[in-house]
């Protein structure tokens, strides 16, 4: 339990009914904190808790709640007091939490907003899910060019209570359009006399608003920013999105990564629930599609088997298929540990396929080359003295391991480059495609093997 | 390139020799955007470029660029300019610097320094890879208990230049000990007489130097700080960690659970390199352990194929070889799913396996029954109509992938819950860890099928 020592004292108090020792002992903690406590509490107690507190608290608490919460607190309230929560909640929290609802309802709580902020809820909604504009926030301070910078404090003390964040400010022009970005510490450092305009970040970095939501994650990353302004393509400063938000979508994004690398069919970005927390059959969904193709994978290295097999009566009193997990297993997990090298590499921006593409294989089949040498002989090893293999068919052993080590690193290098290369997100090659996409092949190189050692030594 | 359109513009300045055009045509990018220029330069003209800037901003910038830039750069210095560029660098980021040095040249270089910059960066430099000690810094903001609001910003003014942020400022008693936190945000909004006590968020979250540095930049993330204080086992405030770092740890963290998932030895605390930088022989040597054992788990498979072998005999005219791949691979498959699948939960947090544990199998376990459901049926067309097996045979084949989805799902969701149950990472059960496993026990289970089948359908 999270909050095993502090939750008993809170119930107590809430059970005393002390309205203002309630809102004394929550406002020691931070709102993130405050809102696990409240997490923790029976439902009841919960609302009762949250109806005790100041409207603003309110809603920066239930917006850490998690969004299934959130939801089930808007669906008991009435519209009227849903939308006076709403209207309190940062911009884009409350826009996540409006599109979950259900129309209906949704529209009941909106048609008791006001104009400007059902229209920015509308707005922010409506962007496609994994952009920079559904991420975003529409709450930010902005200061005019040609104020001086005692007046840009005094303005922002004014705003900071409407803006998720008055750390970053943002200078805009009369049309709008973003022409610098100002720290609150350098708004504090500066002369309170300077003018905004020459104290602030000109042409600051910023995002388009049908930009990857990752992209604009690592944007935050790369040049530890607090708050990255996002424009329209007119240039139009139309939202910001904030360091904690930056934090939250590398999360997900690097997550998503695992599961389909795992080859499961995951978008973190669509996703309304956990995959940890989903029904059955939703899981049952985003995997069959990759099991069945992998399936047909085995089933064409079933046929590859059948195909080739008469090469095993060359070598008379040895199993074939004895082998035949040794040398798919080799295969797959040499693969699985390139391509899992590779994807990072990608994923980190530090492999460009357009311009390492030979390099990387290259490294990579030498890579394989080196282990192969490793542990070919020990497959020759095993084959002799354990199995009871012939000199001959130990050496077959031998080479087709080193061969199917070149190759699964050299398919497992290539294939998430190519495609990058063609615009599909390399985190769908999972280890489980290079694995079943080097079984067939590599029991080929086995087969080859086999045949060219049976004419050229044993005839 | 990312600088494409800059870069010539630059460099004309440099070539033409004025020393402030270049400084002002810097001036007007954020430090990590100056960074990538001077990266981009050749190595000659990016010295000069820095020789040319005002030291504080040189130092900024510098810590800006890769560890593998600065080291070339301080290792042309001479001792007492790299002394004074260390001097003005935050402090996580020098004592990462000097880590890297060779241990006369860093000898050198801090003996050049004052005493108490000294023994900073040799403390920070002690902590062990991969706790909160080795990733905080230690220029961060204090401000004590009874002053004024007032006080405290006049005080914050004084002492930014040398912070890396004031934008939380850390509360301590005379003992040094953490009592509470204040953001800037909330001094501008304070009243200026108030005093700091009043206003300041006590009792903080925190973490322990000695805390997994993970553990941490979760901590920022899950409570969306600026900063986290981090203290010694006596409570003393002792550094910080920033939101950026946070970002940073993440990245490789998660990374460095792409890397193990595919059974890639990494650990991106203790790496000096990026893997995708470093030789062969490390990559090599990354990879042969976990292959060596999973060499050793093919082999047993090979073993188990041979031992059981006899039961193709009671199944004349049928080439179980051409089974086995597709049997060993569904079970692959489905385990690489499933163990991608919970490793995810276990690292955000959504699976506690004291908790959870017979929850998550049964969900797997019955999510592989679904699937084998599916696929058992495909199994028996396949057999049955496109190799030619006879229905007996066919039935034992899509029995058997009813019971390998089930037990590789099993397996999957198992073994990375009992790793984190007995302290070990649970990124370490990488996909090719549960093929291995399921591949031995999946062939017993389909010989044990073919056997049932025999003993009771045919017989």
């Amino acid at each position: 339990m999270r909050n095993a020592l502090l939750l008993p004292d809170l119930r107590e108090l809430i059970s005393d009914g002390h309205a203002a020792a309630v809102r004394e002992f929550l406002e020691d903690y931070p709102p993130a904190r405050q809102a696990e406590l409240i997490e923790d509490l029976p439902a009841g107690e919960a609302e009762a808790v949250l109806r005790l507190l100041e409207p603003r608290a309110r809603a920066e608490i239930v917006s850490y709640l998690d969004l299934d919460h959130q939801l089930e607190l808007v669906e008991k309230m009435t519209p009227v007091d849903a939308a006076a929560l709403l209207r309190d909640m940062p911009h884009d929290d409350r826009a996540d939490l409006v599109g979950r609802l259900d129309a209906d309802r949704a529209e009941l709580i909106l048609r008791r907003m006001a104009q400007a902020e059902r229209d920015d809820i509308r707005r922010l909604t409506e962007y496609e899910a994994g952009t920079a504009g559904s991420v975003m926030t529409t709450d930010y301070a902005t200061v005019p060019p040609f104020v001086s910078v005692r007046e840009a404090i005094d303005h922002l003390r004014k705003e900071a209570p409407d803006r998720e964040t008055i750390l970053t400010s943002f200078v805009v022009d009369h049309q709008r359009r973003l022409i610098g970005t100002i720290s609150l510490q350098a708004l504090i450092l500066a002369r309170p006399t300077a003018r905004v305009e020459d104290v602030m970040q000109a042409d600051p970095i910023r995002a388009h608003v049908e930009d990857d939501r990752e992209e604009v994650a690592r944007k935050i990353a790369q040049y530890d920013l607090l708050a990255l302004p996002i424009v329209d393509p007119s240039e139009m400063l139309v939202g910001i999105v904030t360091h904690d938000d930056a934090l939250d979508i590398l999360r997900e994004e690097q997550s998503e990564d695992l599961l389909r690398f795992g080859a499961v069919d995951y978008d973190a970005a669509e996703a309304d629930d956990d995959p940890g927390e989903e029904g059955i059959m939703t899981a049952v969904k985003r995997r069959f599609g990759w099991l069945l193709l992998l399936f047909g994978g085995g089933a064409i290295t079933g046929v590859v088997v059948n195909t080739f097999g008469g090469v095993s009566a060359r070598y008379p009193g040895i199993k074939f298929e004895t082998f035949i997990p040794l040398l798919i297993g080799t295969g797959g997990n040499a693969g699985s540990q390139t391509v899992g090298t590779v994807i990072r590499g990608l994923a980190l921006g530090d492999v460009d396929p357009r311009r390492d593409f030979a390099r990387v294989i290259a490294r990579e089949a030498l890579t394989g080359l080196c282990l192969g040498l490793v542990l070919g002989p020990l497959g020759f090893v095993f084959t002799w003295l354990v199995m009871g293999g012939t000199p001959a068919f130990s050496l077959v052993i031998a080479l087709a391991i080193l061969g199917i080590c070149v190759w699964a690193n050299g398919v497992g290098s290539m294939v998430p480059m190519v495609a990058r290369l063609v615009k599909i997100d390399p985190a769908v090659v999972s280890a489980p495609l290079i694995s079943t996409l080097v079984d067939a092949t590599g029991l080929m190189i086995f087969y080859t093997v086999a045949r060219l050692i049976h004419r050229y030594l044993l005839t």
